[in-house]
């Protein structure tokens, strides 16, 4: 089913090889998620939700710092200076979807990360 | 790019409702990787690729233990009888690999990962 | 009660060989105590007690997912076939612990690990 | 042999009153079985072997820790003044058996542990 | 610029040798830092502010409990009888800071953790 | 002792205000000390050693990570515009470590964190 992802990158200083963006998102849906849900909890699930979005967004910055210093390369910086400067102010948004339960953060970070991805993919091009 | 997939799902309880089983793919690949590299590995990398093959190995069960418990419900399991068996053989599997450097079992680990894969998509279909 | 239990078995995937059932009590029996708390405590120590109460009860999912994937073996399964259908219920209780402060809840959950428990210990005589 | 220790006490500063022993043990144990086994595995498996083992004794020490801190008071320390040095010297030990495979360390460890126990069950006492 | 400082000491066990007492203080300025803020954080960050406070109590915890098991030795206790009773002591009140908002808690884990300072530092010298 | 470093800083998203190289500094102290001691080890030592190291670089890596996302800001980079390449160059040589038992390899890591020291310090200044 996910055969038309080759995912053929790595993310553990082997390396091994494996690196794929999507790790970043499927996080930052769930932060997305819970800010969605968030006015309708009860509250202890509110409590809940806060520090199950905090992890949530850590796991999305770890994921994306892994990505800048182990999978991206001089050359790509080369073909795309943006790199450093997206990649720090996407995981300053992961950062501050912690301190917020609007979705339009959420929806932001969501957007960065597909830019993050864009660049991703045209690196896997030969 | 990844727009095909459509992660609408959970993995925390709340429920948040992000699921996908590729977080347990892309570590699986992890694993296959280390093992087809191993033998070229100088001898502390060899070690480091030991450990490194557990932890992924770790994560493989881990998202798959979330997947089985969290997401699949009683309606999921009366339609695919073999959730049970096959969540347990591939969580062992994932267990086995690390006891192994040939890519056989790794692979092995994959296609069972691609087994439950297709019957989560099949549960997102309406 | 635990003392027929000789703890010589395996939590690792060596195999070690150390299993117990009651590190999943150990954990199911913090969350009940902290449901039964819950009430009387401050505002502070109520946030504080919902997100420990998290952290034992993945705690105890994790214990129980250990158990069913790396100690019972397909022999056990055909002579316990609740086993796959009793840990899924078990861990997913372990889930609806974090959602509720309700001590009966807990209760719940320690008798269904007790079941386990009564499992585990028929699988360890001759 | 615990079948005298009910627990129902603490483990989390809040508290939640659960503490027991028998969580070290188990580890110890899973250290000690390690270390039985070891000379009998093959290569990869003796550098897993001694992973697992490191992570099990920082688990030993990590629950003897947390006992010493949150579950002993200064009335336990009265009645036992010799806490304080055991519990020390039996984290040593617990950092000891890391540099070792020779079994002789763990059954060291596992008598402290059982030391401890006893005080531990003493204090339980009415 | 922190050439002054020495850190010639260990946290491994293995022992790498290196130590310092600086790790537990800089988390202790942490947890003091959000007790300051507390009262004045909106309702959501409240919440985080007492999770985040945890996690740094916990650290303060582990890096204090390393230095007791590890770093000291029995001829450092000869010559400073009081550190068992001072590192228990402060251990205890890095669990105490998690039950308080109040900047008085957090500033005497502050001013214990200097305590320990200061017999670290004798032990350093020839 | 330490007062004269005034750690007025932040590590966790809430801001509390607290950051600090030091901490990557003394894990990267570690990284070294491992590299100097390891071909006089004995087997298993050699074993331990390399996967301590892995989590003491992993360590330096996360501290990096945190002062780049977290501590600097927009205006700090305007000042010393280096920061991004400096700091992913020192997080690839914290991976760089995990794979040498060369002291060379930490030395120059220890360098490039004493560089980012520096800056840190002068972003202190009024």
């Amino acid at each position: 089913m996910f055969n038309f992802i080759k995912p053929v990158y790595a993310h553990c200083d082997l390396p091994c090889g494996v690196y794929d963006p999507i790790q970043a998102r499927i996080e930052a849906e769930s932060v997305l998620n819970i800010q969605k849900k968030y006015s309708d909890l009860h509250d202890e699930d509110k409590i809940r939700s806060i520090f199950i979005k905090e992890q949530r967004a850590d796991l999305v910055k770890q994921h994306l710092w892994i990505l800048w210093t182990d999978y991206f390369k001089p050359e790509h910086l080369e073909k795309h200076p943006n790199i450093h400067e997206l990649l720090w102010q996407t995981t300053k948004q992961a950062g501050a979807v912690k301190k917020s339960v609007d979705p339009s953060s959420g929806e932001k970070l969501l957007s960065m990360i597909d830019e993050i991805t864009e660049i991703f993919v045209d690196t896997k091009k030969v």
